[in-house]
């Protein structure tokens, strides 16, 4: 499940630069599915997490820098190595954008000719994919070719869970359904606490 | 791909009503991911589109009297029988909440020892299929039950189109990439164009 993307990126860099360069990425978990200056606003980095992860060779007083920059405009710091940022961010992030472009790719498919009907009943919960599947199509083509070997081991737990779910399903397993969906309504509660999430009913859409 | 629940409801209630009897079936594609009447807001049904299923024995003055409910109450009204319906419902709704469950549970189980981590980074992206995930679990645990064979042949169609997505990334196949995650941008903009999703980024979220 490892994503090497970052891994493979700061490696590169501690090859390549002057031994007095203290080399931090940071990775805000914040955004929309809009890009470039122009979709900043004032709240966009507010209580969400970033990820700051040095290479081996950055000084103490610079990553702490970088936390306080990242801390005065809004965001909650947490400071890892680049497996783990790799890791969290495949689970969290490049499965989410997977899964989103090929549902709604696939119902565009199979109702061809009659597009206009999934765009006027989408609200049935379609729609809501349809916000992560409206991200970047260049950079997102970018991160699943570059990151191809994950993407495919990504699929492929994807394809394993949903066919246990089809089993449960053919084989009415009432219990376990039911307890696989209370699982992940509780989930989100812990998603709305913790502040990663609004706490209104349909994200507030009216 | 068909959803016979609509259609199989209707068959059973035609054949065991009395013949003055004008039973007409109404399904607004509206509601969040809470239940029950204190769910309810007075925008609930504005511009969301309800669909009117008559039985075959029903009154054309009766099917104008409940176009006129929905349409007092804000929704827009479109008329069709059970079989279109189910299709809709099946590809705007089913696969959605399947989707959305199994990958919710899915990156529960494979971080089960860091579920804090789901939560804490769920803004990149898995925050979004929580709240469909979070819907009543014992009316989906039923939909999914009742309707298992259609909903197997969604999974199996689900796999099928991730096969090839899966394919496309494996070969680099940037055009293919590009092109599908072009055309579920563009599907984003005609949603929100016919009013059926908000227009901000983020859905509105802060």
């Amino acid at each position: 499940m490892l994503d090497q993307l970052k891994e493979k990126a700061i490696s590169l860099i501690e090859k390549n630069i002057p031994k007095n360069v203290s080399w931090i990425s940071s990775h805000p978990i914040a955004g929309t599915e809009e890009s470039g200056p122009e979709a900043g606003f004032s709240e966009l980095f507010k209580d969400r997490w970033c990820i700051i992860t040095p290479s081996s060779q950055a000084k103490k007083r610079d990553i702490k820098l970088l936390r306080n920059f990242w801390k005065k405009i809004g965001s909650r710091v947490d400071i890892m190595d680049a497996k783990q940022h790799d890791y969290i961010l495949s689970i969290t992030s490049h499965i989410p954008h997977l899964i989103a472009y090929n549902i709604v790719n696939m119902t565009l498919d199979i109702n061809k000719k009659k597009k206009q009907e999934i765009v006027k009943y989408s609200a049935g919960g379609l729609r809501d994919f349809t916000r992560i599947a409206a991200s970047n199509p260049i950079m997102w083509r970018d991160i699943f070719i570059q990151n191809r070997k994950n993407a495919s081991m990504m699929i492929d737990k994807f394809i394993e869970n949903l066919r246990d779910l089809k089993k449960a399903i053919k084989n009415k397993n009432e219990k376990k359904l039911e307890k696989i969906f209370t699982k992940t309504k509780k989930i989100r509660k812990e998603i709305v606490k913790a502040g990663q999430d609004i706490g209104k009913a349909n994200f507030g859409r009216k």
